[in-house]
């Protein structure tokens, strides 16, 4: 007799650069998502139904997750007993090691519970780093992982004030990007949480007399749209940089449309981090 | 008229990876050494005699440096004026761009002046990472930049103690590792500073609930022998692990032999950085 199959939860991290994104994409691309490699590593547990990874948040191409998530089922051969938790984690990471990705936790969960659904909200962190006249100041160490906006110093209390105009429920249209899905989704969102904070960089405690300064902004809500945090922390830094102020970013959510967010304005990447999912 | 030569004192950074260590070595071999990519990017500045960088402190393959330092000697065409430090930084950069080493400083120099003599002191950074019970808890961010020895948490004050053992001049022929210089160097050495303190990782104050502790061994001296870093933290780190006494660290610096050093105890590459030269 078949064993029903066992559903988990998974929670992973990935340094996003050589990724296409975390979502799979077809593998006879150049650069894959982080999925394939997830259900490449998962194929080993030898299943007897291929291991398919329930993804709770996108994340673009260059975008990491200090913790983002999924859940997968497996349906092992006929007497095998389910995996416990702590042989999944340490499988799934044993076949993962050659990559800048890695399980953190594995919890089982009933077969209704849906890693994507059944999330409460998601918080990201964007990381700035502020002094820098020349993109060659960026530290070596911090290459890919912040944002080095032109101008150098920006200011943080306009950005502060203009923060706050995004907080709560309001039509972000403004601030997602399209693609297939816009069409289907309510462009509603509410913004639990949008921070700026002081930071630090790597091992920067070394050199602070270089005048370099590492700044995070965070921002939690049940789910964003389409590069939604990038569109509001792009917006964010030109109040800093002075090209736009704070009403201009409560004007942008009143147009609720998104060919009024100003051109090359969004932020790259390569600063974003997706820190965690909450259930 | 053929103008003099103009000196230059610069200071860098790499990410010691992918490197076979600052060193310049053949260009026909698979990895190559930091100063090979420096003298290449020099190239392009059109010196009449080409440019050599006269390194202060050499690192191994893998060793990182969150500032080494150099002098050079730029020899222009007949008329041509001196670079100025901020041309000679930009452009260094400019040609360096792909790799991860960076010009953080120049500065023109009398022509007396020898970065590895005229330094008055070294210190190094080495970073530990506790708390992990295997290799696939280092988190992605932190691949190549920390050492986690095995048996998670240390004996910290008990370390500290040993390193106490460290301060001050001794004959250091324990703590090196044997190279062509071995005869023709003093094992003398003054440690000046041996510290053990609490440090972060990189974005850990998002993860904190994890239990990874990071921590930084910190060394001073005007000199160090071969491999007396990673030699000196691979005993510490024993120490740590119950594994050696305070006691035993006098012992090892009394034999004065290279061969009494535990086996295999000698700290990974990984974890060591070259904080600054001081002149």
């Amino acid at each position: 007799m078949v064993s029903p199959p066992t559903r988990y939860l998974v929670f992973f991290q990935y340094f996003g650069t050589k990724y296409s994104g975390v979502m799979e994409t077809s593998n006879d691309q150049a650069v894959v998502g982080v999925q394939n490699y997830l259900e490449k590593a998962a194929q080993n547990l030898k299943p007897i139904v291929p291991i398919k990874f329930h993804i709770s948040s996108r994340t673009d191409t260059g975008v990491h997750a200090l913790c983002n998530s999924a859940h997968l089922d497996i349906q092992r051969a006929p007497g095998k007993p389910a995996f416990n938790e702590k042989q999944l984690i340490y499988s799934l990471n044993y076949h993962l090691k050659p990559e800048p990705i890695r399980i953190l936790n594995a919890y089982r969960v009933t077969n209704s519970f849906h890693a994507r659904f059944s999330a409460l909200s998601r918080t990201y962190i964007y990381r700035l780093l502020m002094g820098c006249t020349h993109y060659s100041e960026i530290p070596v160490f911090e290459k890919d992982l912040c944002w080095a906006p032109a101008g150098g110093y920006l200011n943080v209390p306009a950005m502060q004030d203009a923060a706050q105009c995004l907080l709560g429920t309001h039509d972000f249209s403004t601030f997602r990007s399209l693609n297939s899905e816009t069409p289907f989704q309510s462009p509603i969102r509410t913004v639990l949480q949008a921070d700026i904070r002081p930071s630090s960089g790597f091992l920067s405690h070394h050199y602070e007399h270089r005048g370099l300064e590492f700044w995070e902004l965070k921002f939690r809500s049940r789910s964003f749209l389409y590069r939604q945090v990038r569109r509001m922390v792009g917006a964010l830094v030109a109040v800093g940089q002075g090209k736009l102020t704070p009403r201009h970013i409560k004007e942008l959510l009143e147009i609720k449309d998104s060919r009024a967010f100003p051109p090359n304005a969004m932020a790259p990447p390569s600063g974003l981090f997706l820190k965690s999912v909450e259930y």
